[in-house]
């Protein structure tokens, strides 16, 4: 009876796995030991873009509604310039969005206008504002924590230090340095192997769904942040886990072993 | 005294450049042939998405602005799918776009009612008014018509089929046979080997910034299709030419030798 017993068993353990999915994540997030680096993406996970609807509406002729068509925009053509081998940094790549945005809707915007619209005030973003506790019960648990971002590398020290976060990092890794925009899988790749560590040794937090679809397909354990107007991409894997904030992320790794 | 001169002819000459872009476009169509291959993207190019926004709109509790909104995250999202070496097909990351767009704006919208409002009006847009006639020009002038798309190849015959257009086409090249989303610089390479052609033998034509930016990196000759809501991506290469529709196309090549 004992072979029959474990097939048995086997078989409604399958079945159950197969019927309740809700049911896997637990068991799954059980088997993640603790993670030796931390990657934060920043834009909208640890900073609010709300500050920015107000400078774009206002290039864009008061059409503050407008700032999510940007945003996309600018994200189809971060990956653009992968796919076709080119490269402009993130800013560069956000002004031409905005631009084009605005030419699509009959504004009249210069390169300079689109520039200052943005540039200057990405730079200046707040932090949401459980972060800094978040990032800082973390740190005190020992985590290493670093950044890692489609903005250059300057660009995020910048901001980290106008949200007065730039302590709490050890490291900010910019896609400057390969060329290609998250989620591209090579990001992930190269990320872990700068910070010395294997994939399954480190955890990706990101308020967006691409952004975790790409950690998880490059083999990356990764949690998402479900901010207000923010949600998964319904055709990719799923997260180990989602946290609505740093707190409650803070809360769920210092439970870790 | 010649060293100089020709230094000054060439100072000259990079100025007017720098000054005058627009001058350089006649100057590099003359060098083109005649293409041996017409690749047309389709959607927006030959078809009027404009009968989408009432269906999308419904699907999205009314909130018809949201159309561009919805587009540009399907095709952000389509480069997502090959930046993590995914693949689903088009009508699918629209319907999961159209869904992420729904959640993200709180609007309640099940997956068969996103795809409902996507798929099914999607096969049955119109073409704009002048396409027919235009292609039929080029078609008596001897070219060979082909389509280049991000849909499945069965769904954009079935697209030509309602739109009246299907017997001016050679032959549908859809990207699912290489599972990588245009602007990827391998669809525009695949396409014209896939013809027996060389890529400077082709042509493509589209009304998207990002597609001209995939052929021109890939080396293919492109036009871009100034539809209304359009505009060119600033950053990438310009197009060999730009025509306001698919008639101005027609004469332009007509007078091709």
């Amino acid at each position: 009876m004992r072979p029959l017993h474990t097939l048995l068993t086997l078989l409604l353990a399958f079945l159950a796995a197969g019927l309740q999915p809700a049911l896997a994540a637990p068991a799954q997030e059980q088997t993640s030991p603790k993670p030796k680096v931390i990657f934060f993406d920043v834009n909208e996970t640890l900073l609010d873009l709300e500050s920015m609807r107000q400078s774009v509406g206002a290039a864009l002729g008061g059409r503050q509604d407008l700032l999510p068509l940007w945003f996309s925009t600018m994200l189809h053509h971060s990956l653009v310039e992968s796919a076709t081998e080119q490269y402009h940094d993130f800013g560069t790549v956000g002004t031409a969005a905005l631009m084009m945005v605005a030419k699509n809707n009959g504004i009249a915007l210069t390169e300079q206008q689109a520039r200052s619209a943005i540039v200057t005030p990405l730079l200046r973003l707040p932090a949401h504002p459980e972060v800094r506790e978040g990032l800082q019960t973390l740190e005190n648990q020992g985590y290493t924590l670093v950044t890692l971002t489609n903005s250059t590398r300057r660009g995020v020290q910048t901001q980290l230090e106008n949200a007065g976060l730039a302590d709490l990092f050890t490291d900010n890794l910019s896609i400057e340095e390969i060329k290609l925009y998250k989620p591209h899988l090579r990001t992930y790749r190269w990320a872990a192997e700068r910070m010395g560590v294997k994939l399954e040794e480190t955890l990706l937090v990101a308020a967006h769904g691409w952004d975790v679809a790409g950690a998880k397909a490059a083999g990356m354990p990764a949690i998402f942040v479900a901010r207000p107007g923010q949600s998964l991409y319904p055709l990719a894997a799923e997260p180990d886990r989602t946290v609505k904030d740093i707190r409650e992320l803070a809360e769920v790794l210092g439970k870790r072993p």
